[in-house]
């Protein structure tokens, strides 16, 4: 996998396909929302009527890939069923219901008389997507762009490139018949081109990269273009001593196993001394019935956590059922190690003191704090937002699940009748500064 | 000046500073509105009580440039008279008069029975803010700072370093008597720390330079913090052939002559083939009149205009009486022109066509786009933001000019009772997704 990991510069052929991107995109910016669902609504014909095609080319890619050995895991992610593919198609469509992200008008102000300010919503331009083997990703993906009115230049794991090309071709057919331009869709398919997108900050102006922390973290230091996204996701809960054990139980647990490979599951847990002993005496066995494996600080492996853990746990992101565990003498000890560990993902804690929930919340600058709730539920569907483009841990917005709303940018739209700044410094004119 | 463009590893002692400006600002984003205001009151009172000390440094610090043959422009903008001292002393009490930007509910969700969802607004964090001499800029960015609940590290330019420690020393003073802690305001005096600010990732937020376009964009390169502001700001207007041709006279000079050295002062004039021989026959005399040297395309020059424009001139900012004129056959070839050299600050139409101004200000995918008025009006006072951070030239938010909203960010803050992911895996709970 090393070999991605190199920017090459962007040949003749990718600078084409590029500028052309950018044009579609610039017509794209301009359709209204009718137009958009329209779009999709083609979009997703096309797919229904190219849907042997689709299974066919996912064969032969799934025979290929079965081939060079790619593991279990890998070929289940790789493979596209009917069943997949129809949801993926439906998906295309509930993408249509999501109320238009565009044009929304978020200051509109009279600044002096027939002068009118209005900042609103306007697509971002060209979005770069470089994701995983997953073939629906792309119906996703692109679908999500063209609903916010953005282009999208995708680059999907070229495993599935038989797969990708196909619906693509698919919804390039759709987009024909709509009033969008089918150029606003951009499919790469080699490891050369997905990494010498990095350098199209010309082009694009968003990257949201869905893969490996590796990948992610490389993309983040190899481009000036902004990044969507998050490389680690080290979540913590605490448990303070004030609490309602059976939440803290079943919390802790569903927070740890109800998906361990996903960035919002916990890594670590943190206990207050107090009910360390008790807490512990359940959860141990709760724990080891699940499969979990416990490593623990020395106190905790002195109330009988199994593994001791080093220095290097408090770091990690298990991706597994690994959870490290930690007793801390009081609250502000917890928010200290979050402080130091935490990935600003999502952290929680779980307690019946509403001070030192708050204090909690207010301390730890992560994108979620959660309180007497699973960490699991930080997420865009989950949060209700009907898609989900990301996850970003970084401190400026979008941060947290974004949604559509994160493929959207602003601009101000000033208004006048010949108006100029000078004569408001020799006081001519005033400014009103009116909420309209 | 070369010598500032290094990037040195940051020393012990500014690793200390960091953290406890660090630690500060956890302090910090936990004050109410109340308290913040209050410490702005504290901040101004001490200000003006120490305002002899203040007064006294700047002279040390003005005799100092002056015998070092500093240039007059600096000089002036160097020098703190106690009229321009008592008006920044205004200045931070009218910043808390601002509304607070921290606290405010963007979502509020149930997503279940008993599981609420909020967005609020909080602080960013820390706050770096590289800039010039002009040493009213201190209390302006740091009543700011304050206000919206961050830390700021700052690095004023070295001739002002006296004036600079009186006022960080006076408005310190101020903090003490608050709840909030005054190492929340840390002054850098040296060159070499305020570079190696760029490696502090792990402890700002956000830097937020002022000064030379090449310092900007020095920074942008060199470091992963995030950068709020621009570099180049090339901003056009264009003269359809239907229009007002007072109006079109009038915003064109004030556009260009209003101030030169601004940001929102236009560079190069668009001027339909049409109107472009009545346009110019009034317009030169009037931009000679005004001292301004105009360079044009040869269409232009065969028109008037006295010098011959080359490439280099599209692409450059001249901050000066300098005007570049190229005429087009139509819109369109306006609209690519600016699509190829604007900045994406802010660019201008001057019609009396609706059609032509939509298409412009859709087409133009500048953080500003206007339709009939001097593109000057770019600017976060003249927007009604009551104070400015900085104008942002990138394609997300903040973008255009950025008052105290840009210097927040938001927090997903989940409360529930226990809930967890799986019973709704399981059908044992629903969403509700409910707005409240």
């Amino acid at each position: 996998m090393t070999d991605i990991f190199e920017v090459p510069i962007p040949d003749t052929d990718l600078l084409d396909k590029a500028e052309n991107l950018r044009l579609a995109s610039i017509k794209t910016c301009q359709t209204n929302n009718n137009e958009r669902i329209r779009a999709l609504c083609l979009m997703a014909d096309s797919l229904e009527e190219n849907s042997k095609e689709i299974i066919d080319a996912n064969i032969q890619d799934y025979e290929k890939a079965k081939n060079k050995g790619i593991s279990k895991a890998l070929l289940s992610r790789l493979k596209l069923s009917k069943e997949k593919l129809n949801l993926g198609i439906e998906g295309v469509r509930k993408v249509g219901d999501l109320s238009d992200p565009i044009g929304q008008i978020q200051i509109k102000k009279e600044l002096s008389r027939g002068l009118i300010l209005e900042r609103k919503t306007v697509p971002i331009g060209v979005l770069g997507v470089i994701f995983e083997s997953r073939p629906d990703a792309v119906m996703q993906i692109s679908s999500l762009a063209i609903r916010s009115g953005n282009g999208v230049m995708l680059k999907g794991g070229s495993e599935a490139n038989l797969t990708n090309l196909a619906i693509v071709s698919a919804l390039k057919k759709g987009l024909q018949k709509s009033n969008l331009d089918e150029k606003a869709i951009c499919l790469l398919t080699t490891r050369k081109d997905s990494m010498a997108m990095l350098k199209l900050e010309k082009y694009i102006n968003l990257i949201i990269p869905r893969g490996s922390n590796e990948l992610v973290k490389f993309i983040q230091e190899n481009t000036r273009i902004p990044v969507l996204g998050h490389a680690d996701g080290i979540c913590h809960l605490y448990i303070d001593n004030e609490l309602n054990l059976d939440h803290a139980l079943k919390v802790a647990l569903d927070s740890k196993i109800q998906y361990p490979a996903a960035c919002n599951a916990i890594e670590t847990l943190l206990i207050h001394k107090d009910i360390a002993p008790n807490f512990l005496k359940k959860a141990i066995p709760i724990f080891n019935a699940n499969n979990v494996k416990l490593v623990g600080d020395e106190k905790s492996v002195q109330l009988g956590v199994a593994f001791e853990a080093n220095y290097k746990d408090w770091q990690t992101e298990y991706l597994d059922l690994i959870l490290s565990i930690k007793i801390v003498d009081h609250l502000e000890e917890a928010i200290a190690h979050i402080q130091k560990f935490s990935s600003k993902h999502t952290d929680g804690i779980i307690t019946t003191n509403i001070n030192n929930a708050n204090k909690f919340m207010s301390e730890i600058d992560s994108a979620g704090v959660f309180h007497n709730c699973s960490t699991r539920f930080a997420d865009g569907f989950r949060y209700g937002f009907g898609a989900e483009v990301g996850i970003s841990t970084q401190a400026l917005p979008p941060r947290g699940p974004v949604g559509l709303e994160g493929l959207v940018t602003y601009k101000y739209f000033l208004r006048g009748e010949g108006h100029i700044v000078d004569d408001f410094s020799l006081g001519k004119s005033i400014y009103t500064h009116k909420d309209l």
